[in-house]
């Protein structure tokens, strides 16, 4: 079997074979009713036929990509998804993000949504501390949201979460407890503020087999330390975003690819004993503080 | 989120922050040593990549697409390997068996290998019967190994392996009994001679998430009748492949794309009593005959 041979060199009686073959493929979801699956399937079709022939993928290195797949399926449960993690480490997942949240004026851009949101988060009164115990630096966070004319979003429901200070979700603790994550509403000029913790880079998980395929690239799994956000209002699309730790480890080796230059934030560090916003008494614990001033494209962007 | 965006109306700034991910998707394989490795993946990067903005994917399909490669996964065990018959559906099996086998002058173009190959197979003399009390019509198959110059090759070793009258394999019966499946050696003139069953349609496994796909494309399961071959022989390149039942149902609608034209066949019919090439006695039972001329490329091919 030939591996010399590339794209450029092979003869035409071969590269009418190769376009035969997909163009047969193709014609075989002619019948599907659905006509976005239609679509959806033929583009994909196009695309991996385009990559078995531009690196001339051999029977051998074809047999190693279906054992990788079935690794990755038996290791998914209902507890691990190996499928996401596979999407996430290929950028696939945050280029849907991305081709789904178009560039809208100067609207804050999305980022990828990742696995520990939870449902029915507590209410946090403005001012409240959303850490709920969870163990970390305390950080103030406040901001704004308004729409891409600058007018104040009054009610804007803004969801916070975050790992704790060992890169730790609570849905990853032993118990049910519910800590470093809440939501609160926007005051009537759009206005938020709260305490929670310091976000601390964490690991994707990587005892598997995309862990192993990081390893073989020399990637890292880390991501770099982040505070989730989901930002809902009438009218608005919805907004799924982290703000991230400017200069923190990890910044430009996301495993997840999910840093924008544009979500990179200021914590800014705080001695002990510094005044706090509210007057809370940290005792002789550093704080930090960052701000985040959310803008909120129109729904139908 | 949008769906009217199409790649071509998209804003210059939405278009860089699409293409600017895909380069850091990219660039974070720079690392792996192994450099096939590495041009695999990104082939594969901006192969997906381009897929998802196509299509302009939404988060909904990206997670409809993770759910059923997760059903895919649930399905695989020992036994049953959903990937690959998805990998056969899409036409990416047959794809990587084209380019891996260049077409070279007049050499027998190759087609997928197919799951139910078994090493080990009974060698059968020249003239012999594979069929080994498989049910179905008696088939004479001859034929000659020659090279591309139409030079014969003496002691090619041959397999042939295919499906009973009911379209199973002997490795899908409950025993384990060896039928259907057998070994020869070109003679001194390159020919060879023996005795099978005609080949009839049947379906691949279809109770599973491929089977679905398939059902809502309006895709058939079924592959036409076919007899499997494997050549080898020292310097020349291996030939895996079939040949099929010209006129045969679903002769133009294969589910996994193995027919090439110059692969479909005159399985000639015999009404009972027709004398035998061999002077055997079938008695009041049809038969058919088949010849199948096969040329092997060399092995640096
Ligand atoms: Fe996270
Ligand atoms: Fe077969």
């Amino acid at each position: 079997m030939s591996s010399e041979n590339t794209a450029t060199s092979t003869s035409d009686e071969q590269q009418r074979r190769e376009r035969a073959l997909t163009d047969r493929v193709i014609a075989s979801w002619a019948g599907t009713s659905d006509e976005r699956l239609k679509e959806i399937l033929t583009s994909l079709t196009e695309h991996l036929h385009a990559f078995v022939r531009d690196v001339r993928l051999t029977e051998d290195e074809w047999a190693k990509g279906i054992e990788f797949l079935r690794a990755v399926g038996d290791i998914t449960d209902d507890r691990r998804q190996e499928f996401i993690l596979l999407s996430d480490v290929f950028g696939v997942s945050m280029q849907t993000v991305t081709v789904s949240n178009e560039a809208v004026g100067n609207a804050t851009e999305a980022t990828v949504f990742g696995p520990f949101f939870v449902d029915d988060s507590p209410e946090i009164p403005q001012g409240g501390d959303l850490s709920n115990g969870a163990p970390g630096q305390p950080c103030w966070i406040e901001g704004t949201v308004t729409d891409t004319d600058g007018n104040p979003v009054p009610g804007a429901r803004i969801e916070i979460w975050e790992a704790d200070d060992d890169g730790f979700y609570d849905v990853q603790y032993d118990d049910d407890r519910t800590a470093a994550r809440g939501h609160l509403f926007a005051d009537d000029e759009g206005r938020f503020r709260l305490w929670g913790l310091t976000p601390t880079p964490y690991a994707i998980p990587h005892d598997g087999p995309v862990g192993a395929l990081l390893e073989k690239t020399g990637r890292s799994p880390m991501r770099p330390a982040h505070l989730h956000f989901m930002v809902t209002a009438a009218g608005k699309r919805t907004l799924i975003t982290h703000i991230f730790v400017r200069g923190g480890d990890h910044i430009d080796s996301d495993a997840v690819f999910g840093v924008k230059d544009s979500l990179i934030t200021d914590f800014v560090e705080q001695k002990p004993g510094t005044p706090t916003p509210d007057g809370r008494d940290l005792g002789d614990r550093s704080w930090s503080r960052v701000r985040f001033d959310i803008v909120l494209a129109p729904d139908n962007a």
